[in-house]
């Protein structure tokens, strides 16, 4: 499993950039390099001291490819925890490529994606969490998301599951004890401090999983859908949002902006909003249709946003207030908005009239096309998201293998404490809570098989 | 000028890699970073050795924004003479923005474009063609261009052009010391040697005009026309010459061959196909319309490839065979395409009948569908282009602006010829060479204003 062969791979964004960096790992690296490599004092690099820096040519035989800086790195201190080396060329996508051929015809290989970070898990530098972390932090494009993943690669989901995997350990340990001198009939684990144990551990285990369902839209966004008639003002709010989007991503290339349009970022926090027809009634099949995704759409949201227009009548509103109540999640949040409030003086009374026809939601008057409330709107929508457990550095779970591993252990744990509450023998009890130990130990790779591991940094891009 | 606030800009191509590279330059960039690095020793980077690289955190206060590598550099050895500082950080468009803007915020300012150039310019660490050079090597997209960029970068240009001013400097002082003694009507200047100095320095700048049009295809790609009619395979000679297409670019991404479709690199040349219109008889306006631009780019062509469906009788050919040659420039070449020569058992007849009808050119029967003669034709297309000066290591001009001024170079030795030739006064020759001195300057940057500068390195990326 311990590939030890010399891997490259460019590092840094796709495209042309002024610079470009193009990494080796593995031992032997630096001996590749030296034979392309010229040094104006025609020092090898195999030479110099580690963590420096050495300006020179990359050339092929004769022929001068660029002038480079190569940066050293001598195991285990680096980030693979193997000799390492990184070459800063100019950023023509041609140079990139004529010195990964190079260093490809001179004794590397391409590496696979994700295959640098893979190293650093099988040289002890991280766990498979952190390694995860570490896509997930290259990916973060808010706030929330970019502290969760840092986090996370900084080992804080690593030493709370540690902590949990040596309570279990000490558990089984006692538990097997026992069996060793089954005949004796001894119990050195006392069953009812085993059992407030467990239930801790349960506690712990559920309040991760828990976590993960404000994890995972941190990570890709709080699904809200908008709903309301045609011309109700749902561009005209999205607009307004948009001003309020101080994600910092957002004015330059790359960025996600271009293709989901309505990926809004609202104090650190991605909101994704969620295109939907207009609901109106109608007896025209297609249009159905769109309106039954419409409140399909709304059972996948997190928050759903209804907007009325304040220059219309309330009649708009009644016909499917009650059938997006229907259609409502168990977590998600309506919240009504009264929209136009500035094209009409009857907007408190239209104000009231819907206060009492509603049972209690939020409603908010606002005026899209000025901007009237709109801030409110989004404090609105941040609070929808219970922000707390990330601002005091709890583990949030994100990943979905995590999350996948932990509710087997739940289930494993809630087995040993059935089983001790029915007495159930030792033996048993010990077999549930080495699943439990299992499933912990796949989330930081304790317990990992290849297959694991190769489907973890498949996801990972090339040169990381 | 020499403006030595500190500038930062993401040096690496836009958007998500694995790490990307933010770039600091100027007195007390060093310091700047020191206030948001933290490394594991708590040493800081004022006091590191030049060329060193140094794991730590980049923080905003208590805030961690993420874990990075700086390598330090100090002035005078760096690119751009000046101290600077490389902070290699994981590749989130997110965290490079963050990191900018703290860096803004700790005194730095936005590089703008070109702006670590123009300081290497500033400071001596290059001239002016060298580091117009820097950013035709990272925009060069073939082995002929990058050749080409890399020789200007190292300096071949800017020898070139100091032995001119040399030289030039030489007579002009030996006339110049002749105005001092006026009054004794001594020539100092022996002037049928000048004469002979000038006519070589003419010889010279007509060489390096002259080598402008390879450059400029060499750099911007050869500009080859396809005419045939519709449905005489064109778009097949397309992809039969794309497989021929050994460019290293165009599996990766980032390359133009997304958006110029009909860019091929053939032998390390880059060839532009010029999309025309099908020619044919017609009364339509419109269509009229269409096979005027197509002569009209005819014109533009460097190359012309005149495809005939070697299955139809040669009635196709004549009727456009006299406009088409009308139309070419006079370094353009045609060349006689046979094209579907599989399909046939009267190729050999066709190819005979065009032969007599036609007036030396080239013809070339071919399958496209096949792949017949594609190499041949590969190689007629490289032929076309004399390469023979790329490979000896000539000076070939390949910039506009440089073309420019040794044009007005050019004009102003030729009025110290006929200066000479007609016993013009020593002052106004002199005038002459001061002005072929001035422009030859331009080029390398010895003479140079603010504007010119600004107009250069306003085309460069940022963070270069």
């Amino acid at each position: 499993m311990n590939d030890q062969t010399v891997i490259c791979a460019i590092a840094t964004a796709p495209g042309m950039g002024a610079i470009a960096v193009i990494r080796l790992s593995g031992k032997g690296c630096i001996e590749i390099c030296d034979r392309i490599f010229v040094s104006p004092s025609y020092k090898k690099l195999v030479d110099v001291l580690p963590n420096t820096i050495h300006f020179g040519k990359i050339v092929n035989k004769e022929e001068l490819i660029d002038e480079v800086l190569i940066s050293v790195f001598h195991a285990p201190h680096s980030f693979t925890g193997e000799d390492s080396i990184e070459i800063s060329c100019h950023g023509s996508v041609y140079i990139q490529q004529r010195i990964l051929q190079l260093l490809i015809s001179s004794g590397a290989r391409l590496a696979a994606p994700g295959e640098f970070t893979q190293r650093a898990f099988l040289n002890g530098k991280m766990d498979l969490s952190q390694a995860e972390a570490v896509a997930d932090l290259i990916a973060s494009s808010s706030a929330a998301a970019h502290k969760m993943a840092l986090s996370q690669m900084r080992g804080g989901f690593s030493d709370e599951l540690m902590k949990l995997r040596m309570e279990l350990l000490h558990i089984t340990s006692l538990l097997e004890l026992e069996l060793d001198f089954s005949e004796e009939d001894v119990e050195f684990a006392d069953r009812s401090e085993l059992r407030s144990i467990a239930i801790g551990i349960d506690t712990l285990i559920s309040r991760l999983c828990a976590s993960f369902s404000l994890g995972n839209v941190i990570k890709n966004g709080i699904p809200v859908a908008i709903v309301g008639n045609t011309n109700v003002g749902k561009s005209t709010l999205l607009n307004a949002l948009l001003k309020e989007d101080r994600a910092i991503v957002s004015d330059i290339e790359g960025t996600t902006r271009d293709v989901i349009e309505d990926t809004i970022n609202l104090q650190g926090i991605t909101f994704r909003f969620i295109d939907t027809a207009g609901i109106r009634h109608t007896d025209d099949r297609v249009e159905n249709m769109g309106i039954e995704r419409t409140f399909s759409k709304i059972e996948q949201a997190r928050i759903v946003l209804f907007l009325i227009d304040a220059t219309k009548n309330t009649e708009q509103f009644l016909p499917y207030y009650t059938q997006v109540k229907e259609h409502l999640g168990p977590d998600t949040r309506l919240v009504i908005l009264l929209n136009k409030t500035d094209q009409t003086d009857s907007a408190d009374m239209i104000l009231s009239q819907i206060t009492s026809l509603s049972s209690g939601e939020k409603i908010l008057p606002i005026a899209a096309k000025t901007g009237y409330n709109i801030h409110h709107l989004v404090d609105e929508l941040v609070s929808t998201i219970n922000l707390n457990a990330l601002h005091s550095g709890d583990v949030i779970v994100s990943n979905a293998r995590h999350y996948e591993a932990l509710s087997h252990a739940r289930l494993a744990i809630e087995r040993v404490i059935t089983g001790l509450d029915s007495h159930l023998s030792g033996e048993f009890v010990s077999q549930d809570i080495r699943e439990c130990l299992h499933y912990l130990g796949e989330i930081t790779g304790q317990i990992t098989t290849d297959e694991v591991l190769g489907n973890i940094f498949k996801n990972f891009c090339i040169g990381k």
